[in-house]
C-alpha cells in the first residue's frame, strides 16, 4: 500500500496532484524542485519539507512521483544515486520504460487534464491512466488513483501517447481557437464575454452528441460564399487567414470521407 | 410592442428561437418553410398554422423573423409580394440593409449561439445582437429580446460580421478539434469519454482566465522534440499532420508577437 510519497516537481500538475493526494490521506513526505521558491511554495501548501538537492531526497518513501517536463525528467533521473525506490512519472508521451535502468518497480500515473496553479481542479472525474511493470505495483497504483478519482484506467504506453496527442488537439488547439476569437473581437472593440455562452454550449454539446456528427458551420456544408467572405475579412491577418482556410479544408475532408 | 410573430424558416435556429419566444408569451402566428415536413414539425411544437407558399403568409404580424440560411434568405425575399411589414433576420454575416428595398422597418435579431434540434438551449444568457433602421423598432426589438435573454446588445452590421467570424473559430473549429481527438482515440480503441473532462475544463478555464494567457502545450513553449514526435505519429493522416503543424505555428506566432 502506498502511504508516503515524495513529489519530484512543483509545477502546475505537481501542485494540483499533490494537493489532491494530501487531501485524501496520503502523506507527502517532501517536495523536490530545482528552485527554492517553487519547492517552498508547494511544500508550504502541503505543510511538508522540501529540498533542491537530489542527494537530499528522502530515502524511505513508498513512491516517488516524477511530475516534471519531459526534458527535466531525464536530467533529474541522471542525477539520482541508484537505486531509487518505486517510481512513476506523470507524462503523456514518455514510455514507462524510461525507468528500466533506474528502478525495479516503475510505472506511470498520468492524469489526463489541463492544470494551472490559479485554478483548483476537482480530481474526482479526472481520468487517471495507470501503467506498471508488475502486477503488485499495478494494484497499488490503482488503489492510490482510486483515492482521488472515480475514473481510473489501465492504459499502455502506446495508447497514452495517442491520448496525449488527442489532448493537444482537444485542449491546446481548442484554447488557441478561443484566443483567435478573443483577438478578432478586440479588433472591433467587442468584449470576449460575448463568446462565453457559445464556448460553454459547444463543449457541453460534445459531451452529449458525437462531435463529428454535430459539426456545423460554413465548412461542413461547403458554403464557399461565406468562406471567401470570411477569408477576405482576414486579409490583414495572414496567419489567421491561412488557419481559417486550412481548418475549413480539414473539416471538409473529414466529412467528405465519411 | 411586438406580440405576433411569423417565423420564416424551421431549421435549428428557427426552432429554438420560436420555442423560446412562445414560452415567453409571444404568439407565433404561423411558420413558413419550404417543405411541409419541416414547417409542420415546428408548427406542431408551437400549436400554430404553417404554410409552404410565400403568398399565403399571414399579412398582419407585428414582426416577420427570417431565420434562414444566407442563400435561402435572398431567394425567399425575392418571392415576397411587396410591401412586407416589419422584418428582421437572424444571420451573422448579412447586413441589415439587405431589407432596404423590401420594407421601411427592418433590423437584425442575431442570437450568438450554436443550435441543434436535438438540444434545447437555455436562452436566458444567449447574447442577442440587435440592429435596426429606426429608434422605435430598436426599442421594440430590445424589449422582445429582453423577454428571452438577459444578454441583449446593440451591435452594428460590421461588428456582427466579425462576431460571426470569431464564432466560427470558437465553435465550429473547436468542434473540429474535438472530432480529430475522437478519431485519434478510435484508432487505438480508446473511448472518447476519456477526453470529456478535459473538454469541459478547457472551456471553463476560458471563462475564468484569459485564453491567450492560459495557453499551454508543446507549441507555446516551442518544444520541438514533442512536436516532431507528434508529427511522426500522424504520418498516416497527412491532413491531421498538416493541421497539427499549422495550428502549432499559429500558436507560436501569436505568443512570439505578444
Amino acid at each position: 500500500m502506498i502511504q508516503k510519497v515524495v513529489m519530484i516537481g512543483a509545477g502546475n500538475l505537481a501542485t494540483q496532484l499533490s494537493l489532491a493526494l494530501h487531501e485524501n490521506g496520503i502523506e507527502i513526505l517532501q517536495v523536490y524542485s530545482k528552485t527554492v521558491a517553487s519547492a517552498k511554495a508547494l511544500a508550504d501548501k502541503l505543510d511538508c519539507s522540501f529540498t533542491i538537492a537530489v542527494n537530499k531526497i528522502e530515502k524511505h518513501a513508498d513512491l516517488y512521483v516524477f511530475a516534471l517536463s519531459d526534458k527535466a525528467l531525464q536530467l533529474v533521473l541522471d542525477e539520482f544515486i541508484l537505486p531509487i525506490g518505486t517510481v512513476v512519472h506523470t507524462a503523456g508521451s514518455i514510455p514507462a520504460a524510461i525507468f528500466e535502468n533506474y528502478s525495479g518497480n516503475y510505472g506511470v500515473f498520468y492524469p489526463l487534464q489541463t492544470f494551472s496553479k490559479e485554478r483548483n481542479v476537482d480530481f474526482s472525474n479526472v481520468p487517471i491512466c495507470i501503467e506498471s511493470n508488475g502486477s503488485k505495483l499495478q494494484t497499488d497504483l490503482i488503489e492510490l488513483a482510486t483515492k482521488i478519482s472515480n475514473n481510473v484506467h489501465l492504459i499502455s504506453s502506446e495508447q497514452r501517447k495517442q491520448l496525449h496527442l488527442a489532448a493537444v488537439f482537444t485542449c491546446n488547439f481548442t484554447n488557441h481557437m478561443y484566443s483567435v476569437g478573443q483577438k478578432l473581437l478586440a479588433e472591433k472593440e467587442l468584449d470576449f464575454d460575448l463568446l462565453k455562452p457559445l464556448i460553454m454550449e459547444t463543449a457541453q454539446k460534445a459531451l452529449q452528441l458525437d462531435p463529428i456528427v454535430a459539426q456545423t458551420g460554413p465548412a461542413v456544408r461547403f458554403d464557399q460564399e461565406i468562406m471567401s467572405s470570411h477569408e477576405k475579412e482576414l486579409k490583414d491577418s495572414p496567419v489567421f487567414q491561412k488557419l481559417y482556410r486550412f481548418v475549413s479544408e480539414s473539416i471538409y475532408m473529414m466529412h467528405k470521407s465519411k
